[in-house]
């Protein structure tokens, strides 16, 4: 099939990778020719409101799907007026909303931290009052990695907080003391069938994702089950077509929502080399109508994200179990430049290696 | 680094698909843009003797490789003045080779089928004489799956048999019987450094690869230790860089040298999801100088090669542990097409797997 990309980043470039191999051809539509999908896919160079360039793209293709969020829905309904969209449109118009995110968690009884909708400083301050400090004032669009948030402390944070935050739809978030950060991945085919990932723990730095271990050590069944179920209910409700992310804060054996994102996930690269399936080859093959195969872990593994600097790349390549993924992006503070996997069968041997790839990931300055 | 392969096959698509996510910029010297290496990799379409394309092509390159042996010396050593190629000319040369082939085997103390060199009628006579019938006639050069030879069984096929070969110089190697086919894969390091994949079991049909079983059954520690020493002796030998393969038939416990390929080889699909490294990852990282990794197996793992036409996708995908690889080709008689692997932890379940996919396979009337 022709399959089209909308965004031309690290996702795009994995997905691209793993929808070559299948027979597939792959188009990306990217505003830079230097961006990471264009190296493994046929580049598409425009602004997304670009009608002419959209037309381009879209004419030499089967389906489209999306790396990232922040499309304009009206970029995706045109191209859904002539070609599928996969994941759908509505996938994409929840996750781009904390406030619809949290209505779908509500509706699906999924446990989520306690949240009030903030539109102007007035209802900032009843937000406040209702949830008690400390609080996470959070936009409702356009915030990813740690952008778009702001945490407010003490009473005195909160005069000048929704204008410093662009003065724009925001909600406030009570705050949730959590003892560890998860997510599980999902993904629907076309006919309905769904498959999970195993629950994998999260660590970040500087709310970037630093690390993912998979699988999540010391979960109970029923723990591991409520999740799998919260991730079923969401990719059916949404009626989605691939991939689905579900970030969870764990406390007390509890597990709540933080939030979700309808497309392949920074904490499931573990799988391509972790899983029999890794979830960019799920992805491709649930949007093309495909069997999705299985997304059982083939090993413990751990992924350790590259972020601002690399590290030394010899170093790095004699960890024994370690595999490097670069997005040949110039490197630049706060930037994803690339991911490292660790496996292994020995519980012993990988914890030594995973030590060691962190060694060298600070020595860069980076984590 | 900046990578260029000569040649815009499988292999070189394969190649590409490991050496972009270590972060290289790969360039492919190729006869037309729709060859499978050209999707993933920039392309330099031309003839091997247009010094013109060479030029551009090598213009941008820190290393170039190649993807199948039957490249003019003249333009890789044209390239060779201008930008290492790794693995060197040696090894291409010997390789492309019969004569230098057998002679290599010989001085390394690697046992072969005897063999004599036929330059005209007269000398085919002499060597059938020295050898018996039956006999393989075979073209020293340019000879790949099984075209290039000649099976002489009874006196009457002699007469006429060096002319229908083309008149070219040729070996006649006597005939061995032989239990089963197997190869070994290694791969060296800039640094001299070596690592060994282990010994699989190979099935041919019509003198096309149909099948490799990793590992191969029943290989006694005596017999894989004899395989290794050869492919360890012959990557020295060559003073060889990146990936070699060397293809053996087993008797009655004994190994006999058929062939080498100085390149990552079919038989050696099977490593993209059964070994902690590839070939393509493992003759990518030789070539640029990193740490070649772990060549050792992760699993059980079936390669079952797709040739002529491609079974029913769906029912494919559909079989536990089967994972395909499509080069992007038109079908055509004869023509690899693509490969599935079958991997799987449990003998039973992954036995009824492949035999899932060889019944598909069959259906399409190529195997």
């Amino acid at each position: 099939m022709r399959i089209g990309i909308v965004g031309g980043g690290q996702l795009g470039r994995m997905l691209a990778l793993a929808a070559v191999p299948m027979g597939h051809e792959v188009s990306v539509l990217a505003q830079r020719d230097d961006e990471p999908a264009c190296a493994v896919a046929r580049p598409f160079l425009g602004a997304f409101d670009d009608e002419a360039v959209l037309a381009r793209f879209v004419e030499h293709l089967d389906v489209v799907t999306y790396e990232f969020e922040n499309i304009p829905q009206r970029t995706l309904r045109w191209l859904a007026a002539r070609v599928p969209v996969r994941p759908g449109l509505r996938s994409l118009e929840v996750a781009a909303d904390r406030a619809s995110e949290k209505a779908l968690f509500r509706e699906l009884g999924i446990d989520a931290a306690p949240a009030r909708l903030v539109d102007d400083p007035r209802s900032l301050e009843d937000a406040v009052l209702a949830l008690g400090l400390p609080a996470i004032l959070k936009t409702r669009r356009l915030g990813y990695d740690g952008k778009g948030q702001r945490v407010l402390r003490a009473p005195g944070d909160v005069a000048g907080a929704f204008e410093a935050l662009g003065a724009v739809p925001s909600i406030l978030e009570g705050f949730v003391p959590f003892t560890r950060e998860l997510s599980i991945l999902g993904v629907r085919a076309i006919d309905g069938a769904i498959a999970t990932y195993p629950l994998v723990q999260n660590e970040h730095r500087d709310a970037i994702l630093l690390r993912t271990d998979a699988p999540a050590l010391g979960v109970s069944e029923a723990l591991a089950a409520r999740a799998r179920a919260a991730i079923t209910a969401l990719l059916g409700a949404l009626d989605h077509v691939g991939v689905l992310a579900l970030e969870l804060f764990e406390h007390d054996g509890r597990l709540l929502a933080n939030e979700i994102a309808p497309r392949v996930h920074n904490s499931g690269h573990f799988s391509i080399e972790g899983a029999e399936t890794s979830q960019f080859e799920a992805h491709v093959r649930a949007i093309v109508g495909d069997p999705i195969g299985s997304t059982a872990l083939r090993r413990r593994s751990t992924m350790v994200n590259l972020v601002g600097a690399l590290p030394p790349r010899e170093a790095l390549l004699e960890i024994p179990g370690a595999h490097l993924h670069l997005y040949g992006k110039t490197p630049r503070p706060g930037r994803k430049l690339g991911h490292v996997t660790i496996e292994g069968e020995d519980e012993a041997a990988h914890g030594e290696a995973v030590r060691r790839v962190l060694a060298l990931v600070r020595g860069t300055g980076t984590a």
